[in-house]
């Protein structure tokens, strides 16, 4: 881990600007209510003010507005939690897991791995592979032949590039397996979560432009485009030949059916099914409400008599009209 | 890869009609939109008959009521789609990984491999496991002890076959677990999905009959029973103790709830949540509807008043009965 | 396997009450419709009465509601099921796999393994890593660096412990990674499902408290505390920063989103999203019901329009009311 660095040489180094003691010696990041001696935090959100008060951090990153709510050592940052992000990087190398191949991966003689590649135990990288300079794959990736990873990629402990999309065809009772030919292309600065799948294309490939962050369990369908800088958050998915967007946020558990497209910069909350194309930014929602168990039964039971309900009142309506309706 | 065939040849073959040039040479299949010299496509859904007089293909393969629509040599068939899959199969063999074990595996003495059965590296093959001829484990597939597994199956990375059961009995405030002494057994022509989970039975085996396919991140709980060529999607789950019947379908996300029975032939939609037994074949359907996030608060405010909604429409049509209800 | 017992050595070793013939000999546990000589049945429900009838077991576990019910040898018990459960952990031990790290397991020098810890083939066990008494890591689990897991832990295979949150801060478009420099801390006697995963904290530790119990294909984001002798059902998750009481139940695919609170002795239904935090014990749901396609359409279509149905219907009353609403 690198050593301290005063608030000063932090600042000269990730820009900002500090307010008091630019002395002050740190030598770790933590959250307000638990850091201590030696520790930065950060407020970006104003919820949390009553934290900056209480805290013992050394000082603490924040955005002009909050500049005068605490006396600490602080740098003043446009964006407090991206700032914080960096600082956290300079005390916390990103990666955990060193550079080269562990004696235990599986790694096929034909594939080519970048510089500084790192491949942790178990990985198994098939024929062809090709990984960019500075990826990481830690223990227990899987590759599937072909695949194509860029550069700075991070893939997490049990993620499956490449397995066979699921390409069956109906034929009088049986499936025919229609062969996945395509591969999967992973542009660079990606991020991909433990146990998430990238399936290979049915006839072209799947592709995750640069910038894409998943977190863990997503499963991206075959022939699928993620769009550049878009973050999935985990156990959501995306049925084949589905087209996300750039800069899109997908929740939690979300859900994007197949063949489908999503324009640039919408956010998708957690656990919504999309089940038409999307053309127009925005946030989309749709999540049936939890209640008490009784409560549920109760309305729940009037779902599925929605339409009658609708066309009941709609007959009433009709009638209210028909006799004047209060105006007579 | 197999050498290239002229549309006679793959007509002999697999059957169908050619119209046009028999003697076109085909190297590779492709998508009407992306095919080109050497390349045959097909078309199977009208939606895509624009792509059809766009295509560069060499030929296509497409059912008789789009048989006019084209010059390019093409085979006329009577399922298109199932067609192109076995073309497709012609020109691409079905699984990527050579037969034998991969030095990498460890595989428990008992076990008992099938002719040209395939296990890549990092599968683990526990005591007494049973694997039919032609199947293919690709890397990092786990099979606990005891486990049945038919011919033909494709297993893919990171499914794990025959974990314990979620079975645990309360008792006072903690849980006790109940032995998971039950197996997994798998007929012949499987194909799990990468990282699916198929657990061991509590007392008696979990059972996927024969043509079962499973997308990827699919959980099947212990005891349940998976109907001869029932297809599921990626991310779907059937929890412990259901039957699902043969040649069902069952959507991605799609969810079973425990001890239910699903007859044959029945569709479930993607994302739908299944909490009681089907004894009628059909499609059955319960997807929340996305919508813009700000009118999906307004709407499903309501939601949680549904039932007292209907009270009060109720009440409307009984006092509107009263006053002679516009007849008077 | 153990050899057999006699049903009065059953109940000595157990407790519990024999009723008929304390000498007949059991070898093993079974289903009431399965069970045959020398197999033990239970009946926790009253709901499989007519299986007691009909079961050919040797002998039952069962309450004393239920004893007056059979003439068969039989062990009357306060709760059968966790009864049932702890004869048959005496007939079949609970972990099948030998204590001792397999040599295709990696574990780092520095990682510390307590007494009769069985590692599986393919396990990867990061450095600093601990591992309590009597644990057992099934083949191709992997803990990151750092992580420590109590005493008595089943852990079954592709789970992946400690990967990175998803900790990104947005800053210009793109995404800057905010390094998870917590661990994950697990209790004792926690049991953790097939291709779990358990994310490492972001700025604290991820904490999996005593007993909790985790079906398969769970994921608990980074922060996480999850209390003790908490029971998760299969496909649920937590997202990042929620923290879970003591003895709770959640069921298959639900979702707990982030920054939650719930309190102890809370049940959240299969496929329930839990929004809000829940201060008061009791049993939420918020399942969207299946039906048939057609009836799903024309009832889902007006979902999306209820608040204005419930404000035709409040524009009705308010007419009524005015006209004299049938008092007149």
């Amino acid at each position: 881990m690198p050593g301290p660095l005063t608030l000063g040489q932090i600042a000269s180094q990730l820009g900002g600007r500090v307010a008091g003691d630019t002395g002050v010696l740190i030598r770790q990041v933590g959250s307000l209510q638990a850091a201590g001696e030696g520790q930065i935090g950060f407020l970006a959100n104003p919820k949390y003010r009553s934290q900056l008060a209480a805290t013992r951090a050394s000082a603490v990153v924040l955005g002009a507005e909050a500049e005068s709510l605490t006396e600490l050592p602080r740098i003043v940052a446009d964006n407090p939690y991206a700032y914080f992000a960096r600082v956290s990087q300079l005390f916390n190398p990103v990666v955990l897991q060193p550079a080269g191949a562990h004696p235990a991966a599986s790694i096929a003689a034909s594939a080519r791995l970048g510089a500084r590649v790192s491949v942790g135990a178990g990985c198994v990288i098939g024929e062809g592979v090709q990984v960019g300079d500075d990826s990481c794959l830690y223990p227990g990736v899987v590759v599937y032949p072909g695949c194509r990873i860029g550069a700075r990629a991070i893939i997490h402990s049990g993620v499956v590039i490449g397995a066979d999309g699921f390409g069956i065809a109906a034929d009088g009772g049986r499936w025919v397996k229609i062969p996945q030919i395509g591969s999967v292309l992973i542009g660079d600065d990606v991020e991909i979560g433990a146990n998430c799948c990238i399936d290979r294309g049915a006839l072209e490939d799947t592709v995750l432009e640069d910038g894409v962050k998943l977190d863990n369990q997503i499963q991206i369908g075959h022939n699928c485009r993620i769009g550049a800088h878009t973050a999935m958050a985990g156990c959501s998915g995306v049925a084949g030949s589905a087209r996300i967007g750039r800069h899109c946020s997908i929740g939690a558990g979300a859900r994007i059916l197949g063949h489908l497209e999503i324009c640039d910069h919408v956010r998708v909350s957690a656990n919504t099914v999309i089940s038409h194309s999307i053309r127009e930014a925005g946030t989309y929602t749709g999540m049936y409400p939890a209640d008490g168990h009784d409560a549920w039964l109760r309305n729940t039971a009037q779902v599925r008599h929605l339409d009658a309900l609708a066309r009941r009142v709609r007959e009433l309506e009709k009638k209210f009209e028909a006799t004047g309706g209060g105006n007579g």
